[in-house]
């Protein structure tokens, strides 16, 4: 089993709803460093998972929709809490969009996966894994 | 799949038993950098895998029983070398009978793995992964 | 020359007024991962520049005034782009305050500089240096 | 599940062939740190996945045939794009050869799989997982 | 004092000259983690040290010159080692070069140093400082 | 003025005197990572600061004294505290006195300072400066 990883990153602020989240009810913010993992059995025939190149600009285009904003207000996370591990599925997801719309090239229909973990500091981070 | 990480460390002292050793036989120490993985295949209704400060806590106190001490010395490590691979599994156990007598509330029931990863420099580190 | 740092994050929401700053005039937020790095020409008698665990507490409580909160609204800042290196001086001028206090104990009157840096991705970073 | 990893490195010049490459067509290179993680279901008789020191030290000596070389001159990868992950798989195959000409030991015949990842730059790397 | 630091990447080929270089001599290559320094005592208007984006864009735009190249063949580095410390130089010459023709704007010309800092691997790096 | 800095690491068990220490006046340990920075005005003929697989040789032999150790019962340690900031200079002494027997060439002759940072924990770290 083969894999690429590629990483970037994205600020943000937010508000989460439940005791459970303690004082980051409040207003507050986020770096995150931002891992999207690819995965396939084998190598295409350039001899690749999937180009870092383009994988790399996939990920800053899914990250430009979400970053330097205050997603408090973004009508797509309404009524969620954009905690880390579901802002790793958002960003999976979005992800797994766009290479089902051939956003890498035919070369990337044999990925199986997609794993993205968001670090949100150096003490913790949160991944979502999901088929392709 | 989702999973959440908390990173936290302890400086112990220890020696091992067994030729293969070499000069760790003596008495020696080390720091061990420690992340605790908590995975489940969906989110709570607070959309979280666990609350982040609450497994950071745990983690914590886990590692409070450990830290500043000399491992050869503790009546619980009788008999076996405490290797960075064993103690992944020590705490790694230890964090796992906290969750299970509800350390982490109800909503950490739906966990399925626990994966305990400690980096013993920046060259080195063990792994031990146990279902729950 | 000695110097001992201590490593803590901080999660705050904030926007900047000012063209260059292009998006990030926009409510946005950032995980800050804060060094303060203490340094003395001699150590004190009991061998050390700063007693670790004491330092690390004395930032956790700068700190605390400052997670989990939108800038924007608070009234120290008032006025001032909240940007990585003005927040490295304002760190570093509330850790002085302290240690002109006597929060880290008389030993630490024998610091001579403050070095506060603030990571806010795995691409940037700032610090601000003042003399004590 | 234990795992054990060890760190290493290499420096290579290589090209690629493949407009799917674009400037990486040109002789450039690399500094690929090296993950090496061997990972098996039980620790063996003396608390171990393998003995660190010499899993570094094989490790280290797959490196060398490859540190320090122009790799597009290399006999062994006449006709084929040597990219991160197909490097990684390289250096499994060339540990796995080595682990089951016995370099590790007859413990090391305990090992289920290994992984090896390789890092070409703070922002991508890649990963061979096989079995043993 | 305030500095703020952006980091990027460059990947060369490159052989060097002198017995020292032991295997070295031989054609090979490096990724090389490139973090740009920059130095002043106070902020500015807005309250930076220099715009973070912009700084990123002058430090890409000179690392594009250099990447994806088998510095050997360069016009630039004839007769000259291009070691790690001597590639720091050209780095902060070359940034520096675009500071004083007004890359950064302005404000930027209150800056008084730049530092650039080369990482090899995990496990090496280099640096050159130079007054502005 | 360049720069260039190795890192290696040691693993070394030890207590210490003084309240101000807490539970860490018990027997304990550590993994420290440890950097060692030559720094000189200008590079020498060979276009270097200094060797950087010698520089890693020499710091080597300098930890390899002190690694997998018990330093409580070091000759060279009887009456001090081993702390974090009083190792990093032991380790720097140490460095600068193979300086000048000659171990690194005539050529770091040119050399005027060293610092080297030893990584306690990735929360915590220390550094000493010297001239050479």
């Amino acid at each position: 089993m083969f894999s690429v990883t590629v990483r970037d990153h994205m600020m943000i602020a937010h508000s989460f709803r439940g005791e459970v989240f303690g004082p980051a009810q409040r207003l507050h913010g986020a770096t995150y460093v931002v891992d999207a993992t690819f995965r396939r059995p084998d190598l295409d025939a350039d001899g690749i998972v999937v180009d870092i190149g383009r994988a790399a600009e996939e990920l800053r285009a899914v990250l430009a929709d979400l970053t330097y904003r205050n997603l408090d207000d973004e009508a797509a996370f309404a009524g969620i809490n954009t905690t880390t591990e579901a802002l790793a599925r958002v960003v999976a997801d979005r992800l797994a969009d766009k290479l089902q719309a051939g956003a890498l090239g035919d070369g990337a229909r044999g990925l199986d996966a997609l794993i993205v973990t968001l670090h949100e500091s150096h003490v913790a981070w949160a991944s979502y894994e999901r088929p392709l």
